[in-house]
């Protein structure tokens, strides 16, 4: 069940005056450790680098898109594989443990990744150096597609037909990707909207699908700063969220021409940045 | 005005067929470095041990509820001073750096920091053991207060009508402290859910009027591990969250017999731990 991502709880509800008890479903939350194994065939070295908290499933996907988003690998090409760790007491631990075997030719820069680690994501201590820090290991992004304004309104809808976990729990956050004729790609959904996001990216670099220039990426709540880079970071030319963007989304989206669009409901939409794929 | 958290930004807008263009209010986001002062006084230290993505305001009770929180520094006792770092660049980079000055008696553990870091606020694999954890620092919490129900309905219209940023940019999340008749005595917001209530701790932290043992925390948004072991670590007896919790939160509230209501709407919630609080 853990697997799926949801659990029971007992709990008991209040309505108006009056109460009952029930069982009610609830989503799971567990941590997920990500080490890395690297270092010549005969001397193979391990770091743990991050530990986030998590709703169980797709946690591969997880751990590579998390990988991939900051910068420590490039393509599947420096993943040898990729598997829940062995050497662990409980059955619950290994489960809770994945580690990335890279190949022996890839150098990870551990200071740079604990520069990222420290600052999430960004580089700097002001906007405009965590933006310029991005740029490092990620270009602005062409064109790519242009879509009609109607097939936005379609988004929200085709994904919350989808949104499997979301509509029992009301607890998870859910990332897609969709095609130029709004059809649901993939779905991804999390405790954590990060995670959601890391989940889904994840699923395309496994598949060496990267970059993701024709297609719109969907989120279900706000568009923070670490959501805009993690979408640059995968090529992707039009972003969508249902909940507000921040000002550092913006201005970061602005200086990498993608089109980000917000609080998009079935019938209106905010257009912040990139206009000129909407049509 | 980045300082009251709100900016502006030019925005199209589409309704239905219709587009238009406006300057719309949108939520600040800028990263926040926290740095540590330590060592005696004819020799101190700095050391950098965060950055988090936050919404420009009460930045010091920010750092202070972080440090707090995460078992750094146990009352202001620990603190000699806190202050915007001076020896920077910038004016933008001077208000993003706040420099906390532990007492010369202050011995930061650095390794556990980095523990409690990498596994943001968590220190196991497994549910169990991230609960386990917090065990070394957090009691189980006293009964405090019994309230009645209908003191739970009013909470959200309370908060609502003191909610400043939230209602004109839609993008923040939004913690408030409250007595035992329901009326709201502090509300802190923030682009991110953690740091609104680090915001709201710190300030009581500050104040030295921790723990809040007769107080109600109301939360915007769901009630994950994290956000119920900062209320654990405040001494807070009873949490609300209009959203959902996680599975390893009701694990965590029952463990430390916190109450924990979800789903709070006007006439509605649910309780999934520590029921004897609501009469």
């Amino acid at each position: 069940m853990a697997r799926q991502g949801i659990g029971t709880v007992k709990v008991k509800i209040h309505k108006g005056e009056n109460t009952a008890s029930r069982k009610d479903l609830i989503a799971m939350e567990e941590p997920l450790e990500i080490r890395l194994g690297y270092g010549p065939v005969t001397n193979r070295q391990q770091k743990s680098i991050a530990v986030t908290m998590r709703t169980p499933g797709h946690d591969m996907e997880l751990a590579l898109g998390f990988l991939f988003s900051e910068d420590i690998i490039q393509s599947m090409d420096d993943i040898e594989s990729i598997h829940y760790c062995e050497d662990l007491d409980s059955e619950e631990e290994k489960e809770n443990v994945v580690r990335a075997e890279l190949g022996s030719h890839v150098r990870p820069d551990f200071e740079k990744l604990e520069r990222n680690f420290f600052v999430t994501s960004s580089c700097g201590i002001c906007g405009k150096t965590s933006i310029d820090s991005i740029k490092s290991y990620c270009e602005k992004l062409p064109l790519g597609i242009k879509i009609e304004w109607n097939i936005i309104y379609m988004l929200v809808k085709n994904m919350e037909m989808k949104q499997q976990l979301f509509g029992v729990t009301g607890g998870l956050h859910a990332s897609g990707i969709f095609n130029q004729l709004g059809e649901l790609m993939i779905l991804r959904e999390d405790i954590g909207r990060h995670n959601a996001l890391d989940k889904l990216i994840g699923t395309f670099f496994q598949k060496r699908k990267l970059p993701l220039s024709k297609s719109i990426l969907l989120l279900s709540g706000r568009a923070g700063f670490e959501l805009v880079q993690k979408a640059i970071r995968s090529g992707i030319p039009i972003l969508a969220a249902v909940g507000a963007p921040s000002s550092l989304a913006v201005s970061l989206a602005q200086e990498f021409d993608l089109t980000l669009i917000g609080f998009l409901r079935h019938q209106s939409f905010n257009i912040y940045s990139g206009e000129h794929r909407i049509i």
